[in-house]
């Protein structure tokens, strides 16, 4: 990742270095930066994007679709080509995109096709904000929208895309309401404290049940991690398993188990809604017993 | 499953019906039959195992040991060319070792050479009491015990086995204390009430997390399931999953839910150690929390 | 209790023992049991009572205003004067209004006296149904109600009160269906296993938080007590508090404990509202933790 | 409280100001003060504290006597009298010691008198980290000691009142290690969200059940309360009933409930046994189920 802009910068420099640096906000459409480069200085990131969103807002509908004809397809000709724009390949990737299986590639590739011919653009989402098996939700869904409100749809996604990126690109005082949090906590009530050293896994679930391993880590002294299982980062929407190898643990300490014990591997299943929101996702566990909750 | 024998039957018919009967019990050995024929008649089906058992007991070396040789490969040849005893050919199919992968086929013949090599004998495990996998960590740890000590063990696998085969073939006023019990219970502590209608599905875990499903069900008014998930018989000693659908059942219920929900399919791990065991294994469930614990 | 007349017994007397039996099952008006002597044979303890109880409401407003008019006060002077029906005492003691406090004893008779001045009967509640708490609390209510309401009101519980007089007077093939349960069941999710040996006490809480003892017992091998909490009748409406002694528990078992333990003595507090439910209020145990829920 | 004094002005000051000002840490015993004043400047309040210990230490058995009988009965003859060191005023009534009902005081008392007559001293022990239970359990077992035992006891005890009192007296960098926590947290199970809200009662628990307000406050919009229910000072030993109204707050949120609700006020009830530790109670509720456990 590069080195940030500063804010401060960014109102110094410029027009023509200021529509450089933000004109792939929004994709191909340097316009949108330069409509409010007169508008310097901005305060806060917020109300760069706020500009330019209206910007955007204001162009009509023409311009609109423009903008959105100019995205690539998902897991298209563009992304096999490597012709796609740096921002572009980094976010397909993030979703897993660019390693699909040709069952997947063919489920794309006529949902994308399907999209183009309803509605003359290619299908846009902020895929950070999505697992793989949520975007194909999506596309599924979105496909029984009608064209006006499919339209609205897109360029909140396209608005989504922007902030994203204007906020890994440039450091301001305030930083952009994105981030969501999962985060994990492991109680022993066996012995009534925090347990410690428990290896976990986190995965992510895809279509057909394939599993992806997001992170794996350990909790430490309080029974946390050190690091949130997933922050500064919109949390995907989609499902998750988080496995726990709580048989170690208790063998460990010295607590007699069944042979093999009741609870080896515990796996937590659940969904996440909101990919700003903050999850804590908790296990209170005895060798006979768990218990798991939404936290906060 | 053929019309089993009375016990009052065995006991009056003449001595050589009695060991065609009964020649099975102890595979490929009707010795153990005629043994016992004129201790006859027999109370009840314990005194008739009890009396076999002493009789192999009390056999000498020589002969437990030609019982033992006398035992088919778990998976091997005779397996595979169709000339099991039939006894034999239904055991091996309640473990799944009748439908081995390539893989699995290489390892227990891996594992049968090691074996016969080490002992003179073939490996024996009552396969109705384990899971493949929990055969295969048999088979692997039994490989550590000296002669004498596996000589014994074998034993005693042998004597589980012809328990088995004597309870589904004479019919007698008691049963032999050989069946667990695995049973669930859905409470939803959402709505104060026992949870009705919810699929479930019991999965066995085999080595490599591969599942096969041991049973499809759903629970009735009392969130129960009409008839245990495993009940008449050993529950196979290895590791489950219990997967509960209980998004669907929120919905039906009216109850607001995220989008996915945060639970959709509920899986609970756990492992089986005893197979006569009795293991109650609820779920505890709101939208947002789930339990459960080893129960009674 | 006497010995229950059988319904055959009562299908084949005299009219006038018929009546003589069943004259009390409506307070101070054998004209109800006279008006059903005629329809005699009854099939059931049921249709007896349906039968009472049709001729009662077909009776008019007058002669049911005089049965509302012959009950007598709750804990008012002719309970004070031991002058009540033999089943108007048991009733009354049942909830405990023969041992008021001065200060309970005011509060009734001045209850008794705005209802008495409001409506112009008696204020009558099947008392078997309630705690002393719920009682008072019935009072206050029903005193917000219009004249037609509180009449209403005031014979569907003459009806409750005659269906259990007359359960527990005449034996039948059948039982009306007046009996809850509260039951309990106590899991030591530390060791896996069903909690033997626990003490416990149900209290019903009273007004001003007093308590009362009404039971006490210790869990049986599989957790449960030999007998439900309270079962074959009616569970008194109102606030109960069930106190497990499990700090004993796990010393007797040998589980090191914090000196004093985390969890002595457990108090679960909740609340009966339907006297003729099932109510199963189970402990999940450790030494650092419990839960507990409305079970089935 | 007054202003304390700094680390800094104690290191500088006459030594006559310094004993002056420390000459209470040990009761009635400004030489522990005297022995220390040389060895100024102190780096930390902790080196301070060791330094008057290690004085004290080394004073030998007769002066340590001395500093033993200098302390006043706890509950006795002095605190009636009003001639407590205005230190011991406030420890005794830190635990309710100077609101002692007749029963109470008979036992102190005659726990007092056994006391003086076995061991020739008062009875010592660091009142705030007690409940006035905590106390007269701790007054019983150590009536069980041989003396040496009794002295060393007595003496520890000492050294804790000194640093309790060292810790509030002066200001400095360094805190002592003297302060638990005890804190709450609850999730509504029911909605997924914290339970912002709810109303909550800290009782202590005394002898023979009489309860005493600790706190009384409410959940904010995280379901934690502002500050912790009892920090910045240990957790007095003893038990203690946590008391939550979800019944108000389901009601509330407009969920459904029986009436009388299943779960109206929730009472925990657990103890402390580490006066410097940190105890978090959390409540998980739904309208119809609950679950605590000790958690970090």
């Amino acid at each position: 990742m590069p080195t940030p802009l500063s804010l401060d910068t960014l109102n110094a420099v410029d027009a023509k270095d200021f529509v450089a640096a933000l004109g792939g906000i929004f994709e191909h459409s340097p316009w949108a930066a330069e409509a409010v480069v007169e508008a310097r200085p901005f305060g806060s990131l917020q109300a760069l994007l706020d500009a330019m969103v209206a910007a955007v807002r204001a162009a009509g509908p023409e311009r609109q679709r423009a903008l959105l004809a100019a995205h690539p397809d998902l897991a298209g000709k563009a992304a096999r080509a490597g012709t796609l724009t740096a921002a572009s390949t980094a976010e397909q990737a993030s979703a897993g995109l660019d390693r699909l299986s040709e069952d997947e590639h063919a489920a794309f590739h006529r949902l994308n096709d399907a999209y183009q011919q309803k509605y003359g653009i290619p299908f846009i989402v902020c895929v950070r904000r999505h697992t793989k098996a949520s975007i194909l939700t999506q596309f599924e869904r979105r496909l029984a929208n009608d064209s006006a409100t499919e339209h609205a749809t897109a360029l909140d996604e396209v608005f989504r895309i922007a902030a994203l990126r204007l906020d890994q690109l440039v450091a301001a005082p305030d930083r952009l309401p994105l981030a969501g949090r999962l985060s994990t906590h492991v109680l022993d009530t066996h012995g009534g404290t925090p347990a410690k050293g428990i290896p976990l896994t986190l995965f992510e679930i895809g279509p057909g049940d394939a599993r992806r391993v997001v992170v794996e880590t350990v909790t430490n002294h309080d029974g946390r991690t050190d690091a949130p299982l997933i922050g500064g980062r919109p949390v995907p929407i989609g499902t998750y398993e988080l496995v726990f190898a709580v048989g170690a643990y208790f063998t460990a300490r010295g607590v007699p188990l069944a042979d093999p014990p009741f609870l080896d591997t515990v796996p937590l299943r659940f969904s996440i809604a909101e990919a700003e929101g903050h999850y804590h996702v908790p296990l209170l566990v005895t060798p006979w017993s768990f218990s798991t909750y939404r936290g906060s």
